[in-house]
């Protein structure tokens, strides 16, 4: 295991279930944090990204979207001066090419508020009290990737596609849906219930096909999920956000085992 | 395998490498499109999704980012009546929650212009004009995401990251970059290259960890990449525009085998 100091990864305890067993254990997580990129004064952008080489990112940022043509136009790209403040700015030699605000030529997702800590607070000020949530048992989890994976039908066709499951609490699988993004796939997911007429969606929780991003936890907090169950592994900001929610949140549901993040206690034998 | 018309599933002809051989083969794509969603009359947001259960995607992102509470806000959500529009109208009881225009509440990420056929006409008109790319071989192709993946010091330790690696046609590994979200990786790769002086970036291919979206390859083309060479599979949008615009698109490479769903003339042997 690499050792020193990575912005990229940082610390956790978790618990790990395997084999019946679960054990508290120190485990790493890919930090993920809102950065905003801001050109000649005024903000542009704010992206969930993972700290390191924002300057880098900010350059990219705007040559991937046709805003600036090379180097030649970037005088400088800041320093962020301010760590905690998430920001990165670029002074440009004239301008960017057109002005991004004037037309539909960005597109927008999911939410994300003022930098940093904001991004709770957002969440804090929007989501419904949190009430009692009922738990899930280990086995329940365990096998909600697989039942997820054999409603996929075009995940077998193709490869291509993230998907989300919804799950009551005792057990029944009530939607799943697939799509490229997997916040499409959660908004679908959790739409299907809302035009049915109902949500908030007390008494159940997701498993998710692939990561547990910040923006699906968010998404299942604002709709009263009991949490979120993943494939893969959570960022950083999505085990704070779960903690802060009182939600359970398991990541690396494969064969057997699981990772604990947040929630333990919700978690049954 | 399953048969039937389903929208989120597109046939493509492509060609497979596998063992030394090159043959042809029908293929099944994942469908990305964007999507339009409208609120009382006005554009909310536009999001690059699979088709179908458009309706639920555009309730579930509403409630996803607390701009409505519950089915009762919803008075209707129109079916989309013209297919080729890509738009979603929902009509509310009494407006949304808050307005999103009047706050810094969602973040942008990358373009799409307006909607469907404009997205690729968008990157027609902002992409410098294709020049002769020089071919890669197929041996560096079917080398390179293990190239990207033993510099992923991150990943190693959390599982979460994605990847992307910027090649020389020649074979060498100009740069690594990892992130939680795809885009950002490419962004920052592409980004060390910029502030580094060089761009566009003619003569360089891109190794990505995952799927190849069309934020991917149109990122790409907006750098003069010869293409993008992905662990998993592209959508059907990716792969229009690698076709539009003359690039590399090679998918599934993994374990000495590949699909190539565009730019076949550019894979040596």
């Amino acid at each position: 295991m690499a050792t020193g100091f990575d912005p990229h990864v940082a610390a956790a305890s978790i618990e790990k279930l395997k084999d019946g067993a679960r054990d508290s254990v120190r485990d790493e997580l890919a930090v993920e944090e809102p950065l905003e990129i801001r050109v000649d004064g005024e903000a542009l952008a704010v992206t969930m990204r993972t700290p390191g080489e924002d300057e880098e990112l900010a350059a990219g940022f705007l040559a991937g979207e046709g805003l600036i043509g090379g180097p030649a136009d970037i005088v400088e790209v800041g320093p962020t001066r301010d760590f905690a403040a998430n920001t990165v700015e670029v002074r440009t030699k004239s301008g960017l090419r057109r002005n991004p605000k004037d037309e539909r030529s960005f597109y927008l997702t999911s939410s994300c508020g003022v930098c940093g800590k904001g991004a709770l607070e957002f969440v804090r000020q929007e989501a419904p009290a949190s009430r009692h949530k009922p738990s899930v048992t280990a086995e329940l989890v365990l096998s909600a990737p697989s039942a997820v994976r054999s409603r996929q039908s075009a995940f077998d066709r193709t490869g291509g596609l993230h998907a989300t499951g919804l799950f009551e609490a005792s057990g029944e699988l009530l939607v799943v849906r697939e799509d490229v993004g997997r916040h499409n796939a959660m908004d679908k997911a959790i739409g299907s219930l809302l035009l049915a007429g109902r949500f908030p969606l007390e008494g159940v929780f997701a498993a998710v096909s692939g990561r547990a991003s910040f923006e699906l936890v968010q998404k299942a907090s604002l709709a009263s999920l009991i949490g979120v169950v993943a494939v893969g592994p959570p960022s950083t900001l999505a085990v704070d956000l779960a903690r802060e929610r009182g939600m359970l949140l398991c990541g690396f549901v494969r064969g057997g085992s699981l990772n604990v993040y947040a929630g333990s206690e919700l978690l049954g034998n």
